[in-house]
């Protein structure tokens, strides 16, 4: 009888590990998705964007499928504690994840749009910003395989700086409307590159956080950093 | 023995109840927020800003109350097949009315900076998206009450109508913005404040998904209708 149980927990730690490498396959999907959006944008590669808005149904059907290996691990093996905050923190992650698909699916559109105007200024802050946000993506991917809450803290504090970088960016592309009314519509899809490569940030640190909670058992949330004051921002035309 | 196991069915459906309870008391709190942040703006209201922001916290903590008790739920009662997909569509309809509060919150805050600038027109779009999108959602939040695919349906089919008013005010915003850079500062505020109230609707659509494949087994997703084409939208300055 202890044998039959101990191959009972063994294949229940089988299913677990399949369970953490669904998740991981999906943010390595999404995390090169990102990564193209970001390319689309900074490099005006209009192959990328196709490839990143192509990549999203794919993200949502291995949504459906982790939900549905998570229904079946609940039904048939009847987890408790530890490995059922896992279980649960995974369809989190995987929801967290489904979203950033989503919205670097909308930075690869909007790219499309930017390549029929000339830009006069260097894209240099949101490539930037890029970085960052694609680099935490990586951090928190990493963290949530190997269940690394120094990882998970590292990508938790840094959102602060891509926080920063967005208001100053939303400030300049303000600026570049009000010099001159061409800038506007290519300006107002930035704004909104900017906006969906932050609320990527966010996520992220979402991410973090369900990492974070799932191995100690304690909440990071209540302490978060909190950097985007865009919505607060008032930038006064010349002409005022 | 018989009667036992009456007593623990009949317990495991009061909790039951008692889980979509605390998810329709989580949508009534959601649903008071956003109708708060749109009188903020429409109405230029300032208190009810305040309020829409202060109740962010409260939805929060709710969600996590949530979470927990869904933890417990599964540890103790081992639920099987219709009873673990409806735990588990609890789980992602708490985090799309999570998002809502976001949004919501967001958009009170622009509202605060939008009082700061005389707009020289009339706030009318916004304010029937805002109607829509405050109907769609308390259609979806008494269809999780009543389990009813119905209205499920009515609101999935009427997010379409949402994104066209949103993709016309995106156009009618940057034409404003065209017309005299005084407009600039506020039309951007209020692109985000329109695209936040089509993405209250998109979470909307996404409950009612949910709802739907919940009580039939069936996914409604693939059919959905994506109405948002404003990611494409290009509006020439009169002076190009």
């Amino acid at each position: 009888m202890p044998e039959i149980a101990e191959h009972i927990v063994k294949s229940f730690e089988l299913e677990l590990n399949r369970l953490r490498a669904l998740i991981t396959d999906m943010g390595g999907m999404v995390e090169s998705q990102v990564a193209q959006a970001c390319r689309a944008v900074i490099e005006k590669d209009g192959d990328a964007a196709t490839r990143a808005v192509e990549g999203d149904p794919k993200v949502d059907a291995l949504e459906r499928d982790i939900e549905q290996f998570v229904i079946r691990l609940l039904a048939l093996r009847q987890p408790m504690a530890q490995d059922l905050r896992l279980i649960v923190a995974s369809l989190k992650i995987t929801g967290d994840l489904e979203r950033i698909g989503d919205y670097a699916a909308n930075v690869a559109k909007r790219s499309l749009v930017l390549n029929q105007f000339s830009l006069p200024y260097a894209l240099t802050g949101l490539a930037h910003m890029s970085l960052l946000v694609q680099e935490n993506l990586k951090t928190v991917i990493d963290a949530v395989g190997e269940g690394d809450t120094a990882k998970a803290l590292q990508v938790w504090r840094s959102d602060e700086a891509i926080d920063e970088i967005y208001n100053a960016l939303f400030r300049e592309l303000i600026t570049y409307m009000m010099e001159d009314p061409r800038n506007i519509t290519p300006c107002a899809h930035l704004l909104f590159i900017a906006k969906n490569l932050e609320r990527i940030g966010d996520h992220a640190t979402n991410i973090a956080e369900t990492v974070y909670y799932t191995v100690t058992g304690q909440p990071l949330a209540d302490a978060r950093p909190k950097g985007d004051t865009s919505a607060y921002a008032v930038v006064r035309s010349p002409h005022e």
